[in-house]
Order: structure tokens, then sequence, then C-alpha cells
């Protein structure tokens, strides 16, 4: 049946459906337990929680569910930044600062990211069953050491390249990212301009150019999405914005409302919030900076500089300079609780091969 | 059986296949008669040919084939441009043409295009069976002259309120353009860049919101493309990149081995050719001239000014100053014949749905 993949056999997942990682609030502990309990892949999104949070994450999962699930970090970049570029970045931000009854500077300082080497420690010694990642390839000798402690891996891929490159470093599956994704685009070796390629087309490329499964994100929202990338050769769906709404999700309800409210046309790419280029709704803060984009520091440190402001934002009940990541199908996004989806994912996709024979 | 949509029976098409309109130069009769021919519905992009030359190409396949198959024409946008709009645009593409041996300005006047009325005169009077079109809605009159004489009629939609829009104007059929698609966006109610959607998520949302049969454009070149988008709830895929390097096209065989041979972040979508937005490949006129976009003249003028650039490379046969669009599903693309292609393409379909139950 279309559901029997390798790799959902691999990785004990009834349905080929992985749960798309949102860090930074959408992503709880009962979230990804209840995607895994119901037959799919939960992942936990854990690319800003410090080390301690990342094993009280993994522990309150377990509490929750014994079948598989993935942890999500982010791979950290290496950039050099000037203390002009930091300048010039923290002043484009005064004004909203102000606008928002801030003072004029946040409270930061570096480091602006909790340790990657200390987070995969965590995922080593508890054992995570997956880990899933995006910006990069983690070190030869980290990549060893996950595969000696037989944990299942899975990096993430914009491009034909990318793909080439995570297989030769030994991923167990590619996640291959469409341009319509919503969050954080994973681009590591190209502008991640000349890297916005949809779904459709980018799928079959990576599945003819890896021996190793593929596992399609962007623009997946419902039954007919997942039986689309089964068609194109994916092993598994993975989505994020569909979960994004669900009751377990812990995005702010004023994320929730606007995405399921705003317009596929709506959504842009801006690296306004983090530094680094995400798929996110049209606000007003990101089309105010969207001029302005070449300034923002690079990741993580726009990320830390706006964390005050994007916070605050939220506290007064404005979405104004909320980072709202949205992918390009969220207006299909569907309220109701995360197990209830899967099984009505699950039901779709058998009615669309049902039809088409 | 999967290939048995009503769309597909309205058109008498055994495949729900669509061969996508190639303006300029890979759509020929021979092309579009060799795809009807073969089951599926050729396309003729006529939007730069001149009424008599329309003409003389429905005659040409009609005597190539008695099975139906489509034109395509563009409709004309409203724009206004000021003398100096024009003289900044021309200046721009001075060096160009001095590198390529050109004296500085080309022997161009108004109007840049042919007329759109006439082209539909000459549709009506030779009775095609399918009129495609992009750029906007023609106008109520046409549409009911249209109804009138049995044509059936498709418009190009980028966005869920395109798509309603055509609608409500009465089209037979939404051709829902994914942000994969090669050469021109058809985007006509948004700024382009806000209408970059990916396929896979712009299908269903169209599918939803209309109640006319959707055809899926962009990024589909093989079965699983053909599979997916019908499982997204399109009744035809449209093809363009997978045709213009058969035989029958006539595209530049340098155009045809460049698109084969470029990956899929190798496209850039760029309104430096013609005025208007389209995807193809990054050559150097597209890269160079990328930051001077905003001053290209609107669309067709700006096609007109750059056409005798764009042959006077093709003739030096350097690939830097000819316009190749291409999708982003370009590297997929396969030689052979049209006829060919559309069976293969049709075997492949039914493998994919073989294997998906």
């Amino acid at each position: 049946m279309w559901n029997e993949t390798p790799l959902a056999a691999r990785l004990g997942m009834r349905w080929p459906i992985v749960q798309g990682p949102m860090s930074g609030g959408p992503s709880t502990p009962e979230l990804t337990a209840a995607v895994s309990e119901a037959g799919g892949l939960g992942c936990m999104g854990a690319g800003y929680l410090p080390p301690g949070e990342v094993r009280a994450a993994i522990r309150a999962i377990r509490r929750l569910t014994a079948r598989p699930f993935a942890v999500n970090l982010f791979v950290p970049p290496s950039v050099d930044v000037s203390a002009e570029q930091m300048e010039t970045a923290l002043q484009a931000l005064e004004p909203w600062r102000a606008a928002m009854g801030l003072p004029p500077r946040p409270d930061v300082a570096p480091p602006y990211a909790p340790s990657f080497d200390e987070q995969v420690e965590v995922l080593l010694e508890e054992r995570v069953p997956v880990f899933s990642w995006t910006f990069g390839i983690p070190g030869a000798e980290w990549m060893d050491r996950l595969r000696s402690a037989g944990v299942v891996t899975m990096g993430t891929a914009t491009t034909v390249d990318e793909a080439r490159a995570l297989a030769d470093a030994g991923v167990d599956a590619v996640v291959a990212q469409g341009s319509e994704a919503g969050g954080h685009r994973g681009t590591f070796l190209h502008p991640a301009a000349d890297a916005l390629i949809g779904t459709l087309a980018l799928v079959p490329q990576v599945v003819d150019a890896v021996r190793v499964p593929v596992v399609a994100a962007g623009g997946i929202m419902d039954g007919r999405g997942i039986a689309a990338v089964l068609a194109l050769g994916a092993q598994a769906a993975q989505l994020g914005s569909a979960f994004l709404t669900t009751a377990e999700s812990g995005a702010n309800p004023l994320h929730k409302a606007a995405l399921m409210a705003t317009p596929a046309h709506g959504t842009v790419v801006t690296r306004a919030f983090t530094g680094r280029e995400a798929r996110g709704i049209a606000n007003r803060f990101a089309r105010e900076m969207a001029p302005h984009q070449a300034q923002a520091a690079p990741y993580p440190a726009q990320h830390a500089f706006t964390r005050e402001l994007r916070a605050r934002s939220a506290a007064l009940g404005s979405t104004d300079a909320m980072s709202m990541w949205a992918g390009q199908g969220s207006p299909l996004a569907r309220a109701g609780g995360a197990a209830e989806l899967v099984d009505r994912l699950a039901a779709e996709t058998s009615e669309v091969f049902a039809r088409l024979r």
C-alpha cells in the first residue's frame, strides 16, 4: 500500500507523515508526541533551546509516547560580522523598539545561540531515535558518532547540490525543502534567492540524484499534497504549517488565526527577523524592513536583536512585529487536534489513490 | 482510469497532457500537431505573431492533424510609459549592442506587439478548438463571442484571486501556473514577485476556489509530475520545458542544450528581456541586468528593444544575450520526438499509479 515505504518501515511510522520542526514556539513535546502516537513522526524543533531544555523536552516527549520521534537542530553557520554591521542592524530596529515602548537597544550579548555541540551531546546521551537538521551538515566526527549510536539522521536540502552533499556526508534521509515551505530556508551552498525551487520540481530531481530516501517538504497541507509528493518519489511528506494550527501547537493564537486568513501571495521570504531567509506572513515589519534586509545582522545575531521586539509585539496583541512563519499552502490549514489531523491526512491520501488508478 | 478526466473528455484528449505554449521560437505547428496526434493537446504559442502568421500557423496545424489543438495569445496590458522611461531602457542596452557589433539604438517604433483584437478575430474565423491566454482577461465582448463560437477558453492564473477573476469572467478552464514554470509569469492582479507560488501549493487552492477544471503548470517534466498534479486535483498537466527539447520544437539548439545542462538553481525570474517577469536561464544578460531590471521598459516595448540583440547573440553562437526560458524542472528534460514523449509520459504516469494504491 502507498503508506508502506522503506523509510516509514525504518522509522516505525504507520503513515509516511513527518511533522515539520517549528522552533521557537509552535513546536511542543505535546505536538511531537501526538503526531508520533497517531502513527506519524513527530519532530521537536529545538534549535533555540539551551541543552538543558533540549533534554527536558526529550524527556517530556518520552513521558507521552513510546514511539519514535525526531529532534531538529540548526547547524551553526560560520559567519564573521563586523561591529559596524551589528551597529547598523541595531540602529534599524530603534524606531520599531520606540514605537513598542522599548528602550533603544536590546540587552543582548554573544553567543547569540545555544551551543550546537552541547545540544548534539544531549541527543546522543538521550539516544533520540531521529535527528533532523537544517542550515548545513554536522562535521564528520558528529556523523560518525551519530551513526555509531544508531541515531537516524535527516538533513535538509533546497537544491540537488545540497542533497548530494548531505548524501556524501552519510545522512540516512534527505529532506527536500521546496520554496513553498514556511519558516527558515535550509539553503547552505547557494545564495538563498537562487535556491527557491518549487517542491514539485525539486523532489524528483533530488530523488534521482541520491540513493537515500527523500522526505518532501513545502506546501503540503492535506492528503492531496501527500499523494502528490509520494507520486514524485518521496518516501514521506513533511508538513509544518498544517500542524502549526493544531491544538497541541504552541504557536501564538494571533499567528494561528493569521496563518489561516492570509492568502498564499501574502507570504514573503525575508531575513529581517532572524538574519536568515525565512518565509512568513508579510506583516508590517516584514514589509517595511524589506528595503533594509541587506543591513540585517547575520543569523543568529539578528534573531537575538529582534527577540524582545517580537515578544513585545505579541504581548501588546499586535501582529505588526511578530514573526509569523507560514508556508504557501497555509490557507488550507485546519484547526483541531494533531492526532485527528494525522488520521484525516491518511484517509485523504487513501482516497486520492483510490480515485486515481 | 486516471486519464479520464472531464476536461480530457471535453477536449478530446486521450491523455490529460497539454503542451505549454512557448511563443517566439520553440512553438511550431509541427510540435502542436505532434502532441495532439499523440493524444495530448498541442498548443501554438502565437502571441508574437501578426494576424496573418497566426492564420498560417493554424492552417499548417490542420494540415498535420484533425485532432483538437489550442492557440495561445498574450492579453495586452494597458501601461503608460514616459519617453524618459523608454530612453533609460534603451540606454541600458547600448553597451550590450556595442559588444555585439550593433549600432547603439534598435530600429523600432510602436506598436511593439501585434494587435490582440486582430489575432482573436483570426482565431474566431478559423474556429480554433481551444484558445488559451496569459497576462489578463479578454474583455466581456470577446468572452461572449468566443462562447457563442464554441471555442473552449483557458486563462492563466498565478494566484487564487486571479483564478476567481477568470472563473467569474466565464473561462472554461483555469491554467494554474506555479512558480516553477519557465517563461512569462501570467500574473495580472499582483506584483509579480508576490505571485511566485509553488505548483504544489497553488493547484489545490485553485481547485478549491473555482468550479471549472484546473490545468496545472510549472515544474512538470515526467509521469511523476503528471501524477502529482492529478493527485492535487488538476484535470490536466501542462508541460512547457519538457517539450522545448523535442525534435519538433523550434528552440535554438544552444537553448535546448543549455536547458538540459543548467541546474534548477540556475534559473531566474527577470524582466530584463521583455519587460515582463519570466523565468529563464541566468545567463550573462540576465545576471548583469539584474540590478537594472526596474529600468527596463514595460512589455511589449522591452521585448522589441531587445529583439535584435537577442537574435544577434544567437547568430554569433553565444548564449550571453539570448532569452532562454526554462522552468525549474528543466534538468529532467529529454531529447526525442514529441509523440514519443507523450507516449512515455502516459506510460510513466500509469506506472506511478500502479505503484501507489
